[in-house]
């Protein structure tokens, strides 16, 4: 029988990331987020560090995407041969094991296999706000517009790789409101998909 | 303290009402769907079938809705006119009671009002189309047509009065695949939220 997949996508200080961690800990499943960055970089001698970065890009949007063009074999930009990478890495591990993968369009690259959860988390903006300022700190630019321009990103490369709406709910199993469900409820519905 | 609140917006076939009678009966709420229309109809004068009918199209789209003006005192359009006596109804039907209200913008309608709980059902197009021709029955245009058209009017109605998008994820609490989770699971996670 193929393995059960959760795959959540979340907006930027939704807790969507911890939700999939105590996901994966009451599972017991292999948890997948910052792992594929790594593996990636192992196969394509890319750093982790650009590697991130172009997974919240589109590469029309991106300069510095065709910067390394060349590296690869075929001609095409440094951003799709990542693409490409990635792509087959997920669809390896969906193989290996019962898993979480986080965001990297997992929803969409899996879309063909059975035994996937498709998951969405989101919250109200204020709420997130609040979250990241608490997680990661003041910084110059405010909260809200470091929110809107990490969503404009993720929207921008899920819309240029899968040609799909971000955060739409009929891409998606289930979707949730983390700020109005809180973290343990949404653990549980989505735990409970798979019981 | 105030009544707990379950909204149900849905895309037509996707088993959406069949969900929202079943969550009623467990939670031994006051269910709302047809009865906004009578009411509505009782209050304003017009015919159900008409008040159905202007709920589903938007102002702007149906050239019926400027046929009966003048039948109210202010001279704005039949469809506001109706759209401002659903409104009032609705939230005195939330101050009445708990109860699950079907369609109509409730959500948006009840967006100020504490213990709302917002749900959108959804069901990918070929399994609505299947379950349309069990319920109604062939027609002469194909089911796919069917559904398009009737998502698309409550589409552009829903965005005519609350200036949002329909089924988007970040308009609702929870969002779940009917066809996918089946009828029988999204009743208890829905029933989930209140207990």
């Amino acid at each position: 029988m193929a393995n059960s997949i959760i795959t959540i996508s979340r907006e930027f200080g939704s807790g969507g990331r911890t939700i999939a961690k105590k996901v994966a800990e009451e599972l017991e499943y292999a948890y997948y987020d910052k792992e594929i960055i790594e593996e990636v970089a192992q196969s394509t001698g890319y750093t982790p560090e650009y590697i991130a970065e172009a997974g919240e890009y589109s590469p029309t949007g991106n300069i510095f995407s065709y910067a390394f063009v060349g590296r690869d074999q075929s001609g095409i930009s440094a951003a799709d041969y990542l693409w490409i990478a990635q792509q087959k890495l997920i669809l390896d591990i969906a193989k290996r094991e019962p898993c979480v993968i986080v965001g990297r369009c997992a929803d969409y690259i899996l879309r063909d296999m059975e035994h996937v959860w498709n998951i969405f988390i989101h919250a109200p903006l204020e709420d997130r706000a609040r979250r990241i300022v608490e997680k990661y700190g003041e910084r110059d630019t405010s909260p809200e517009k470091r929110l809107r321009d990490k969503d404009k990103k993720r929207s921008v490369n899920y819309k240029y790789y899968t040609d799909q709406e971000w955060g739409k709910s009929q891409n998606y199993h289930l979707t949730l409101d983390s700020s109005r469900l809180g973290i343990d409820k949404c653990t549980d519905i989505i735990t409970g998909l798979v019981h």
